[in-house]
């Protein structure tokens, strides 16, 4: 249970981090949607290990194959699957797991849960898996796309280093134009340098990633529990590594400001659309979108793999060391872009269809 | 679509705040577990508005009825229906709001994804409707009591006025002992008066509301959608005013320490059941529970209700100016506290019963 | 669990036969529905026990009362909530029943499944919840007759008394001309015979409910599990007494015809509309409607309740006679018509609804 | 939508039938299965085109890959993905096919629906897709088994020609004896001389399948609409070419037996095990199953496919004439049985895993 997510728009990701392969089943795609099969494989490069010297150095090389629901390059409506292979499954370097937990991993949940566990890589709970989500967002974007909507991410902070991000100027090319993917070229050099260090030092860092839907439909969201900030809120921190969520003005909102003072006061714009002359809603009222641009905020903590020691205990209780050689991802955020973007298109197309469900249009 | 929220302990709210009742279904509830209703009135009655000079003083007295799924004071395993009458529908009180769209209300939104809307008090976005997961929330509660998890809240924040809150000592006795909900006494004053403050001066002040559980068993949450964060993150978020949702070491984790600081390092208590030293993962791991006091912090804005004057539009889009008058919540986050309960109780007690059918235990 | 269905249209039931009152929430339904109310309650009437003197005697008023959902007449796209007060609930007659199973009665299996159950009357397992169905059938009814779907029941058969029923003549008018529901009134006259003479005798007869919706568009139900008569067939088989369902030629066409007598051959009509030539296909093909009109079947056993001694056990296993006495149904079919009408609706409905969410009209 | 089943033990098909390949996720598997790999193949292998003379003459290999969700042989209760390439795929065959409707095949529901549709062999809608079912039901198989559960089918009828079937004496040896699949040796033989003569013809023939479940606890099912029988139906129309289904007595006893002959009378047996003397109720009453064997019956019409010139439309609504060719399944029946024994798998399994989830055990 828990490998699916939507309700319209509904994907099923499979897959161990070392297994054959790993994939995804999207159900409800509307038929007819022409799919661009290099913007899926597109997204997939944007998450890809190894794509920077700030990345893990893992060799990973996602190629996605589509094996069904597609006919002449066009959506048939019929079950979407996607399928990667795991080309650089090297279970060798995690002999030494086998017996201990790793801190802030889920080697121990997974073992308490299950009574089993696939040790390499952690399984099934590996980062690994947020390769099958980019796959099927990359569709939903697509589907997006056809209706107005951009969804933009960006790296906000690394560690304490915050870049003023104004989400009205954000482009995607300014995010792509380094690879700490911080829209502020300034700050991002100084985003770069701080991962490097920590990853010479063995050690990571976290930070926050922003995102923006541009161009949503007034009227996504559903009343009461599926309100479009609490689906986002669970698409966000169903990430590994994710431990909090901002919709609009967020926690600086509800601890700086006075309701005379946050209130977004409406007006209408000179095609007589009603607007907000601010967005502190973060284009979200009563959990439906108003036509504003979403916001949101999302925190990941530092990197639970890093190069030191550590005392931990063996799957038998007993004390040992972790002394963790290879490969790690000093700070997950510029990575995490590409996957928090598609969590946010996978929200906003099942809304799409939900809306269109009982509203009709 | 939306009203429901759980997937095997599973509950339907309905009702609109000022229509005949509001009420909910509770489907999935064990059989045999003997229901202290006084005890779910208890909790209806710590939502209540009108309870304290800091809430609203609109009067509801929210008795609730159990009208299925329980006989002779113990469940049957069938869908347990409650429902609270309102008693208090002054509908006009909102006949100046007919035409306008209150800033920051659900009003525009609803009216333009429905094309129609409950004028009065907001219909179905109301707070108001959070009685209804109160109650549900009270028989979750009961079930999670029986295998020993303590679900309890507090006010840790009202505006800029943080409260030191240690999360193993707090007690609900130290939490109810004053009207701000706030655990700690010298805080808690200077709560009420800053709350006092901003009614006086028509206007509202947000905070953040701060949960943990204890006693949950390890093992709860279902990878990789479905992490407990992940569920927990949306039913907070489904709250009224809620902007923000923190689990564990939140935001402040993310940004004020490297993995080397964060990592929760594991032992093995007497006992030789496994521990962590730290708790910056706030009990869950691979969004499953560790064993660890499952901590979480819910931002919420101030109230949208304030008692000035305000440009708007109506629902011609034509510019007017709002008025309101008569009764607010200053700040809703006292009353919020056994709200978060309710919602975490809903979701432990979904996760204990997916977890036993798929493990077993 | 299990108190709910549909996916989009949804409905949740809820309500012992004995308990304080019974009801139903549906959500989902589309915004800006005029709702007619003595409609609902004229389908509630149709399903009432004492209507006439083939069916129970019990008097059951069942007055329906919305609770949430509509304003002024019309839906708001939130959810509806119905209830129906219990006003014949007189438990003494069960006190019999407390210790006994009644032969082919859910009383033993709901006994071993949940260890507790509701004694009078069979509780849940009442086919008074029924009347829940017939409410939430009626809104369904009427959001389909908006887009020309009608939907008629009928009696096909009393136990080994069959009528010959034209599905493309038979009219309400037709099927409400009798006591017996049956369109031909020569063998309804001799199915009431058999009815009065079976009740005379205290025991009980089954027989067919076959059913038509005329004017369903091209195009609904989902491939490959909720497939329009899977849907149909789950629906009617999780009405009390079902036993059977047969969709278009049904077990008749599987046994008595080959490929070349059973397939239904194509033409275009004289609007260039695609129509089979024959609809032994019941209107659907490979699960999705094909535009002719759908056809369905469902056997009702004979009731179980019968004014006849016979052996059972005891709650503790011990050899018993069974001494029922009072009112019974002697064959439940004439009322079963609404019943399958309600059904059919909102499988229809649901589906509706599903096909605009992925395929747009 | 539609390409999922059950609700705990959850599956999700897809593929085009020439497509590249076809497959299914299983979602909720408990963990520490040891799956039998070949006893998975092995049912592929019962359903495999090509088995037998009276099977059409396609030679697929149908060779079932894992992908996920097992480890060392054993499940981790991650997702199990299994996937099948499609090596026959000849879409030539299919050229003639491209601009016509098919009578009684889906063609023209589902470029009706989705204005689009995978041309070659019916994609999404061919009998293909049920291999994905058989390799779900295996797994399911196997869970059950674990419980003492047996599940088992046979051909019952074959267009006129009924065997006189003992559900308490069919064994799967005596199944598989023949490839009628029919557990009366003489009968069979007759069978397949019809379907022998049914081929020479062109043309084709339906019939009916039998199944029981042996060894089902007592309490699975879930009222009111999740009744057992209700799933079971569902998963039986939801299978290609199936038009009926009953479960007990069916239709005869609906038509043929009253109360006092139809009532299955309660004892206790020698070990206090409450039984009833008869089975009409199928081994399900008021939903849930009572510990007897469960009974069904499910009708397949005769295969659309026939090798006869017929009339039809083209896609442009012109009238012209269908000339197939090639291989066709000159009665389904022998090959439906895995596939109905593999959907009352599913059923079973996953209402095993709900009853645990609110009842315990």
């Amino acid at each position: 249970m828990g490998s699916s997510f939507g309700r319209l728009f509904r994907i099923t990701t499979w897959g161990e981090s070392h297994g054959a392969a790993l994939g995804v089943v999207i159900e409800g795609c509307p038929p007819r949607l022409r799919l661009d099969e290099e913007a899926i494989q597109g997204e997939l490069d944007r998450r890809r290990p190894g794509q920077s010297r700030i990345t893990t150095q893992r060799r990973e090389d996602d190629r996605v194959e589509i094996l069904s629901g597609v006919y002449g390059g066009v959506t048939l409506g019929t079950p979407i699957a996607m399928l990667i292979r795991n080309s650089d499954a090297r279970g060798s370097d995690y002999s030494e797991l086998a017996g201990k937990y790793r801190p802030s991993h889920a080697d121990y949940t997974y073992q308490a849960k299950y009574g089993i566990r696939a040790v390499e890589g952690g399984g099934r709970a590996s980062a690994r898996e947020t390769a099958a989500r980019v796959a099927a967002g990359a569709v939903a974007r697509q589907l997006l796309r056809g209706v107005g909507v951009e969804v933009l991410g960006w790296v906000e902070q690394v560690h304490d280093l915050a870049a003023p991000v104004d989400p009205a100027a954000v482009t995607r090319a300014l995010v792509e134009a380094n690879i700490a993917r911080c829209p502020d070229p300034a700050v991002a050099e100084r985003m770069i340098e701080k991962i490097d260090a920590a990853r010479k030092d063995g050690d990571s860092l976290g930070g926050i990633v922003g995102a923006v839907a541009r161009g949503v439909p007034v009227g996504l969201g559903d009343p009461v529990f599926d309100k479009l900030e609490a689906d986002l809120a669970k698409a966000m921190l169903s990430l590994p590594a994710a431990k909090g969520f901002e919709s609009g003005s967020g926690f600086a909102g509800a601890t700086g400001m006075t309701g005379s003072q946050h209130n977004d006061l409406f007006y209408a714009d000179d095609d007589g659309r009603v607007r907000t002359r601010t967005n502190r809603s973060g284009g979200i009222q009563g959990g439906i979108s108003n036509g504003e641009p979403v916001l949101i905020r999302v925190a990941f903590k530092p990197t639970a793999t890093i190069l030191r020691e550590q005392p931990t205990v063996t799957q038998d209780g007993q004390p040992t060391v972790l002394k963790p050689k290879g490969r790690h991802d000093p700070c997950v955020v510029p990575r995490a872009v590409p996957i928090v973007e598609a969590m946010m298109c996978l929200v906003l197309a099942d809304h799409l269809l939900r809306h269109r469900a009982q509203c009709g249009s």
